[in-house]
This record gives structure tokens, C-alpha cells and sequence, in this order.
């Protein structure tokens, strides 16, 4: 099965207390689209201009994504800068310039309408809206947003939230949708909002899964010693749960079970990303390597029975 | 086996966002005794004022607790008062009075002497220290301590590393002690410093353990909507710790695998005190809720392999 992902594709300039590189592969699509094509093919949907590196668009094609999505038109790409502060965990935007998505508002290809597993990675929610209503009957729809939305876009948002299967924000984009300080309050409000599943990413310390009837996973965070870019932990997350959903999902219906184990590869992929600037480490990351970490997140949650 | 435990007995006065009650039963090592007589007999060691009420001695003798180390004096017992903000995270000291704990040196009886598993619950280090040059040989000793001691009494903390099995502090302490911001590097710093096993709280997050040649085991935390009264979780949860590993410890060798459980059943304990104030849902919990609630630990950390 295949996943269509629409979100950013940018260039980013990136600073830590440590380094500080630029354009940089970037946007939620990116590292969402090469997170899900460890699992299952992918269907991409964004824009970039004139500017956008022929090597980029080479990775994508070497990971046998499907571009015929994905408008190169004249201009700027879309540009991030942000910077982290010492602890890796607050980052301050220094500039955002939207320039080529600006106006974007794309009309898929026929081949990408019947597209089972769909990702509305980070963007606005009308963009969202937008491409959903062109998918017709998608088996299980994930959307991931963040702050700025809950901000300046909550109407739709909200509307959203009933159109989809599944939401991914972090703890304290979910606090402020909600108005809870709980976290299990907060997971049980969304779900009232729309989503039968709701994912609370906690950063350096997990995840948690909401599902029905009081379905509840705690995932825990990989112990890692080093942080070298936290940019696109989230976007990569929620990638790489989508990429093993649609590799998964063929058989049946999309169980607690089987998202339980989409959220951990999840955050093995995501934890492999932090370890290097922009999607330096996801170039490189093997099957290998994943179902290896897997293993680790199994054994450091598990405890016997007393 | 029996354990041992020394540290503070209080009378609190405690503010919430919602509630405010006073004179309640209080200190490190009430809370630690009754949630380790859970599992073993305990061993207390601590001091009280001729104002501390008949109730209080009663609960820790319907719990068999062992009080020939437990001193009454003439004066008044040690009084804690502080209030939680808003998030039920933050809690501000408004006083503190030491009162009959200010000379508080004990020398143990007899029969205490010969205690396998022992607990120093929060108090000075210099007290710490005190009770375990009077133990002889003790099979397992584990430390807890706070901020304040590692503000003013760092010496005499590290020192104490040297000679316990395992420490247990929260996130913030461990930062605070180490100077690494990556709670990683910070557990295995502080186990470079002595202890062989080191537990991290870290609240609404759950618990990191580390131990030897990597051991590392990730504890969810409960998914609690409401907390009543956060006082005492952390004490709670080293009580239950250390009763669960002097019932368990008899037949051999303290493992990785036995902490982690024993972590598990701390963390259990924890979640039930935070319901109410005080030590009221610590007076009133089952085995049967114990264990009930431990299979939900279990179910809410698994998923499968892939």
C-alpha cells in the first residue's frame, strides 16, 4: 500500500549552541516523505522553485518516491531559519519566508486520488482540507500540525479534526488546543473532537497514544546521549508511522496494535534523525539499523510480570 | 527480609489550587515506611515531638512497622507547609521548622543493625551518613535526596555516593548534580560517582533506571487525570521500591531485572498517593489494587515485535 504526504519542502538555515549550516533539505514533507519510503512507496505533494537542488530531488527519486506530485515552479523555495537555544528543546525562529508556497494550491494527479494512507504533514489546515477533498475514500487519514495553526488557523483546525483518523502534535500544542493541563485529559478532548486516535509527542521523553475505549500506550524516548538537530523529529515521526501503517495495513484494519508499533517506528526513526543536521542521517539509515533499534526500544520498556 | 528506613516524619501544612488542609501526616519517612510495608517489614528510624498525634503511631503499628527506633521527645515535631501552582508541577516551600529534627543524631537499637535492605530516605546526608556507619554489612543501600542537599551539603552528598548500591533524584537534581543537560550523560555520570544503579523521576514522565554495562529500562508513568496532593510521591515511590526488593531479595543476587520491577511496583505506589492527601489512598490501597494497577503498567509499555 501507498502513502500520500502533502507538506513543505524548504531550505533551512540551521544553528545550534554548537554549529550552524545552511541550505539545508528541509520542510515537514521532506523528512516525512524519506521516513515513510523505508516502508511502503510514497506519493509527494509540494512545490518548490527554480532554486531547489537538483541533488535533493535525486535523493527523493532514489528512494523511488513519486514526484509527479511535487511543482517546480519559478522562484524562491520556501525558507526556514530557526535557531536552538543550549538545551536542543527551545528553538527561536529567526525568519520564515513562504515565497513559492505562498500560493500554493495544488491539484493532484489522477494517479495519486485513490491513495490509501494519506499524511497531511505540517501546514495549514485549508491546505489540508484542500487535498483531502480531492482523495477519494482513503482507508486512514493522519494529520500533524503545530502551534502557529492552533494560533492563527483554529476554525479550520478544528473542522479538520473530524475529517481524520488520527492527530500528531506535541504536549504543548495539545495543552493549548485543549485548555487542559492534563495530558490524558487533553488526548481524551481531541478524540471528542474528531480523531479515534490521537498521538502526544513529548519529546526527550515520548509519546503517548490515545485510542478507543480507554486504548492507552506510553513509547518510550530513545536514551540518546547527543542531539545534533532536533529540526524534523516530529515531521520524521509522523513519516515514518505512516510509511509502516501503509506497509502494514494491507491485511486488514488499522488495529491499536498495530499503531503501538507504528508509533515506535516512529520514534526510531525519529530518534536516528536528531543525530545529525537536516536528513543527513536518514540518508544513510538502513532496515538494519531500524529493526535493530526497535529491538532496543522493546528491551528498555520491558519489565516481567510479578 | 526487612528494610530499613530513615529520614523525616512531619506534620504538613499543604495549599493546592482547589484545596488547603493542615496538620497532616507528613515527611520522607512515613511516606516511605507505609508504602513499603506493602511487601516487608520495616525498620523505622526517625524522631517526633510530644505533639505528634496517637493516629499517626497507630497507622505505622496496624502496618507492623518496627518503632524502637522511632524517638519521642519533648518539643514539637518538624513542620513542612508548602503550595502547589496552578500545574500541580510547580510547589513553593512557604515555611519550614525543624523543631525536634534539628539535633536529630539516632543511634540505632540493636535489633537494627543487622538490616539488609536500607533506605535513606530524603534527609541531610550527614544523618545519612550517621545511620549507615551503624549498619553492619547491609545487603543493598539505597539513597534518595533532594535540591537543597545538593545546594548546601554537596560534600557530604557525594561522599555518600561511594557508599550506596543506588541513588534515586529527580530530573532537575540530576542536571543540577552533574551539570549535563542530557539526562543520559547525567545518569551515567552520577553512576561514575558510586552507586551501581541510579533512578531518575522525572514526574508526569515516569522514571529512568540505569545500571551496569548499559542496563537501561524506561518506566511509563501512570496516566493520571487528576492529582490531589503530589507530596510524598517521590518518597512513596523509594518505599515501594525498597519493600518490593526486601521481599523479592531473599533468593539471590539484586539483578537489573528485579530493580526494574521494583521501579514498576515504586511507580505504582506513587500513582495511588498523588490521589489524595497525605498518606489517605496510601491507608486504604490493596495488594489487589497493587497488582491490578502493575498489569496495567504492563499493558500500557507493550507492543509487539515487528
Amino acid at each position: 500500500m501507498s502513502v500520500l504526504i502533502v507538506g513543505s519542502i524548504a531550505l533551512d538555515d540551521i544553528k545550534t549552541p554548537l554549529e550552524e549550516k545552511l541550505n539545508l533539505l528541509g520542510g515537514s514533507a521532506s523528512y516525512g516523505a524519506i521516513a515513510a519510503a523505508n516502508f511502503s512507496p510514497v506519493k509527494l505533494v509540494g512545490i518548490v522553485g527554480d532554486d531547489f537542488p537538483d541533488e535533493h530531488i535525486a535523493l527523493m527519486q532514489s528512494r523511488h518516491i513519486d514526484l509527479e506530485g511535487l511543482q517546480r515552479v519559478p522562484g524562491d523555495t520556501f525558507r526556514w531559519s530557526g535557531e536552538y537555544l543550549w538545551d536542543m528543546n527551545t528553538r527561536e525562529t529567526r525568519s520564515v519566508a513562504l515565497n513559492v508556497f505562498e500560493h500554493f494550491s495544488p491539484t493532484l494527479p489522477e494517479s495519486y486520488r485513490a491513495t490509501p494512507i494519506v499524511l497531511l504533514a505540517n501546514i495549514a489546515p485549508d491546505l489540508q482540507h484542500h487535498v483531502l477533498d480531492q482523495i477519494s475514500q482513503p482507508k486512514f487519514v493522519i494529520a500533524d500540525t503545530m502551534d502557529l495553526w492552533i494560533n492563527i488557523a483554529k476554525d479550520s483546525l478544528i473542522r479538520l479534526l473530524s475529517r481524520v483518523d488520527m492527530l500528531i502534535l506535541n504536549d504543548g500544542e495539545a495543552r493549548q488546543l485543549t485548555g487542559e493541563t492534563s495530558l490524558v485529559r487533553a488526548g481524551a478532548a481531541i478524540r471528542s473532537m474528531g480523531p479515534t486516535f490521537v498521538a502526544i509527542k513529548k519529546g526527550e521523553h515520548g509519546c503517548l497514544l490515545f485510542g478507543k475505549n480507554g486504548d492507552f500506550f506510553s513509547c518510550p524516548a530513545y536514551p540518546l546521549e547527543d542531539i545534533h538537530d532536533p529540526t524534523g523529529a516530529g515531521d520524521t515521526f509522523a513519516g515514518g508511522l505512516a510509511g509502516f501503517l501503509a506497509s502494514e495495513a494491507e491485511e486488514g484494519d488499522i488495529t491499536f496494535p498495530l499503531l503501538r508499533r507504528a508509533v515506535v517506528k516512529g520514534s526510531v526513526l525519529a530518534s536516528f534523525n536528531v543525530e545529525a543536521f537536516s536528513l543527513e542521517r536518514l540518508k544513510t539509515v538502513t532496515l538494519e539499523e531500524i529493526a535493530s533499534r526497535y529491538a532496543m526500544f522493546q528491551q528498555m520498556s520491558h519489565f516481567e510480570p510479578v
